[in-house]
């Protein structure tokens, strides 16, 4: 087999050491005699692989003792709702710095819940907007961000100082790049970019978060009744923790988020520089400080080119490059797992297709 | 590799036939040049596989054009909230017939969204209530029942008339037997049980209770979020979905449902037999009438006994006998894919064990 390469934005790229391993134990885990799947989540088998998951996020994202780690379902979806329905009590209001079409979903469901203001935008998502730029409240009950804007190709390399606890979704830069966790009341993730599968959520949410969070709302979807019974307060989706945990051994073997972050600079500083060396040609819509090194959009001078480009990108071997159904062009999602190989094919087809073009 | 023979109350069997698909495919699926797990929810090689998982479940449960089938996350207990969240209009009740542990979840869950009433119990859930033990109202928002008590062993063998819409837990016996789904405003299922893997839940639900749904709760929440955009509002358990496609494939090439409730009928009958043949020993503790199909519950002498029983069958390869934490005893689950052998094998093991230890 000829394994493509993959710039899905997500579900998206795995290891294939991961899926080795899944693939030679799909009928048999740990000699068993039954599959990962068709083992209960109350057993010993699982267990052990649900602690090694949430021992590994500990790890690699060195998450001190003042936090949780927790493994929900429902994506970042669920958390657009469940954040305010747990952290924003009534007569209060919560922040969100909108620098995405993901954070607009997360501002707009949290009006469904509460108030909420916007505390920061730029016009076009063009780029992150500055410390002087932001309008944040010292009364919030939390401000919102979105680490890295898998619409926008946008990212926060450093993030802001606020009063309120800060709160960030990082479904599309999770475990990419050293984060110091003690600034943030509250992580959350979707898995299906950096982590493996989709269907779970991860969540980092400091203790204290967890106890002062509202109890006027159903059980199921208080934080407490997950961090109480360590995410198995019912079914888990069990075959995606396990999926996870490969991919977080790989990750951990790999060097961690300190070497993944390393590659992950390089494979986009290559693909930037492709982008820059032919500004007639090609245009990245994101200022250079505000880039992500997660998702690289760019455009073609016409729309007519991004979708040829797309398609005969895509009968070289590479997929997953058409740019959101909501924003157009074109975007290469680098994943940790994407590797450096893959982005220097597109790199070598980008300037292939610029000069027959061109 | 000898599979064993598993009896677990869910994740639990899955169809042999079904994981060795998944096996062959995990590395690349359908000559695409990677897994399943790595192609976008949006992209044409998900999508198919989307709408043959949604096309089987309304072909098996021969599904009327008055419903829509969802396929949902965060299993039964996100339903025990979202359907008081949708159904339950300020100012009207909910009924609940408590038959199971998890009935009782249910009605527990909904009260933390609204006013519930219990319309119906039997102390020790030793049976279903018989209709004139059932007090409904007409007025109710809804009449919630669970169709098969996976701790308690009970199952409605007939569903009550309602004047109000019925509403139905089927997590434990979804697909093992015909079911009139246009009786039901809403079905719903965790798939671990018969469906496959844990991570996805399976919601049928007449469209006017989608569009009379409450719009003051989360988006996110609200059943015609999901229905508009037939469950791709966002990113879902793609491979969870992938696995009940090959589980469902599995069913209907067995015969479908009613081929189902056959095989199932017998395997149970096998198993009652053997705990009715040697009343001074073993115990069922659920009357004949309410006997589940799925969850074969019975107690031996102490339980001490309980105890040496499950371990002495798990050395001869019967696992999953113990029963819920909750409630204690011996638990033989046979949904559909646990072979008719595994029960054979269970029933010889119960009349040797009774024989040496009687």
């Amino acid at each position: 087999m000829t394994r493509v390469h993959n710039f899905n934005a997500g579900p998206s790229a795995i290891p294939l050491v991961a899926l080795e391993q899944a693939q030679r134990e799909l009928l048999e885990f740990e000699g068993t005699g039954m599959s990962i799947l068709e083992h209960s989540h109350r057993g010993k088998a699982f267990e052990k692989v649900h602690d090694e998951t949430l021992g590994l996020i500990k790890k690699l994202m060195a998450v001190p003792d003042t936090h949780d780690v927790l493994l929900l379902q429902g994506g970042a979806h669920a958390q657009f709702a469940m954040i305010p329905m747990n952290l924003l009590p009534a007569g209060k209001s919560a922040d969100y710095v909108l620098t995405d079409g993901w954070s607009d979903r997360a501002f707009e469901e949290c009006k469904n819940v509460g108030a909420a203001r916007v505390a920061g935008k730029i016009e076009g998502y063009g780029r992150i907007p500055r410390a002087d730029e932001l309008s944040l409240h010292a009364d919030a009950a939390y401000v919102h961000v979105t680490s890295n804007g898998t619409l926008s190709g946008t990212q926060w390399h450093e993030f802001p100082e606020t009063a309120a606890p800060l709160v960030a979704d990082m479904s599309s830069d999770i475990l990419s790049r050293p984060v110091d966790v003690a600034k943030f009341a509250l992580i959350y993730a979707g898995a299906q970019k950096n982590i493996g599968p989709s269907g779970i959520t991860v969540v980092v949410i400091k203790k204290d978060a967890i106890a002062a969070g509202r109890t006027d709302i159903p059980k199921y979807f208080r934080y407490s009744t997950h961090a109480k019974e360590r995410s198995l307060y019912n079914t888990p989706p069990t075959f995606s923790i396990y999926l996870a945990r490969n991919v977080l051994r790989w990750l951990d073997a790999e060097g961690g988020v300190a070497a993944m972050a390393e590659k992950n600079r390089k494979k986009t500083d290559l693909l930037y520089a492709a982008i820059d060396a032919r500004p007639d040609f090609y245009r990245a819509p994101v200022d250079k400080a505000s880039r992500s090194r997660m998702n690289v959009v760019f455009r073609l001078p016409t729309e007519e080119l991004d979708s040829k480009f797309c398609a005969e990108a895509e009968k070289a071997g590479m997929v997953g490059l058409k740019g959101h159904r909501s924003v157009g062009g074109v975007r290469a999602s680098t994943y940790n797992a994407v590797p450096h190989a893959s982005v220097e094919a597109l790199v070598a087809f980008m300037d292939d297709f610029a000069r027959k073009a061109g």
